[in-house]
């Protein structure tokens, strides 16, 4: 396995430095909400159910977009770890993440504008098992943090456009 | 269905109001790296698979990280509307969102360090059916953008403070 990543991860290295444009991606989601707050949503062949949970409304159908938000962190960091430890040839054995996500719920029920709607900060902790030196894993660690998309998305103000398309019902 | 939901979202209203300390949560993750680069990822009971796409080095068990990101902010609008028109009571038939994050993976793959990891931007459209007047409709997005925590997550510079664990095996 970790022969055949670090070939993708050589090969795609190249393909990106020959010919940059190469590198421009787009990801997808296409969702639509249900019956009460519970939204179905698929990328490419891929389909969650997200909800919230009875004590905010919903049906608990599944996780709610904040928690989703915690998953794609957890799991990018995971990745992330994964992919250079096998490209810097550092031994890693395990990597977990645990986090935790504080918010305000009075920013989202609109009680008071001046507390923001999401997070207010994003804690946790990154547990690796390797053979490795401390000194290795801390090399890692910088690596990893450089290059996480997920951490960057977080951590970095993001531009999001949203169009808003009207289909008015007959009354 | 849409009267329960009003009463949840007055009584916890009033609730925060009363005490905003009740309105402090945390919500959490537990994730853990699997074969190659597929991580489990819990949520509270909710559990989901998280990989890459075979082009990326993965087996495509899953939606990857960076399509999660896409996948919170198209379910918290959707939820966000449903909430504040049956808030504000104004009709809402059926809301849905495509979304499309735009990525130069040359950051990802430490190719360019002037590249950030994630997404450059996210376009994409939210579409109402709806009888309300186009004024009512857009007086519900200006609620829903100014109160929806994922898209609050993703524009705003978000604190992120991850601990390493490090669990040494012999070699």
């Amino acid at each position: 396995m970790s022969d055949s990543l670090k070939t993708v991860i050589t090969d795609t290295q190249n393909k990106f430095i020959a010919d940059p444009s190469k590198a421009l991606a787009t990801f997808s989601s296409s969702s639509a909400l249900q019956e009460g707050l519970r939204s179905e949503v698929q990328m490419r062949d891929h389909t969650i159910t997200v909800d919230e949970p009875e004590s905010l409304g919903g049906t608990d159908a599944g996780p709610n977009p904040v928690e989703l938000i915690l998953g794609a962190l957890g799991s990018c960091q995971e990745i992330t770890y994964r992919a250079y430890a096998t490209a810097l040839g550092i031994p890693l054995e395990n990597v977990s993440v645990k986090l935790d996500g504080h918010i305000d719920l009075r920013g989202f029920f609109g009680v008071d504008d001046s507390v923001p709607a999401g997070y207010q900060k994003i804690t946790g902790t990154v547990t690796l098992e390797s053979t490795a030196s401390e000194e290795q894993l801390q090399n890692l660690r910088a690596a990893v943090n450089a290059h996480c998309p997920v951490l960057d998305i977080l951590t970095r103000p993001l531009p999001v456009e949203l169009e808003l398309e009207i289909k008015e019902i007959a009354v």
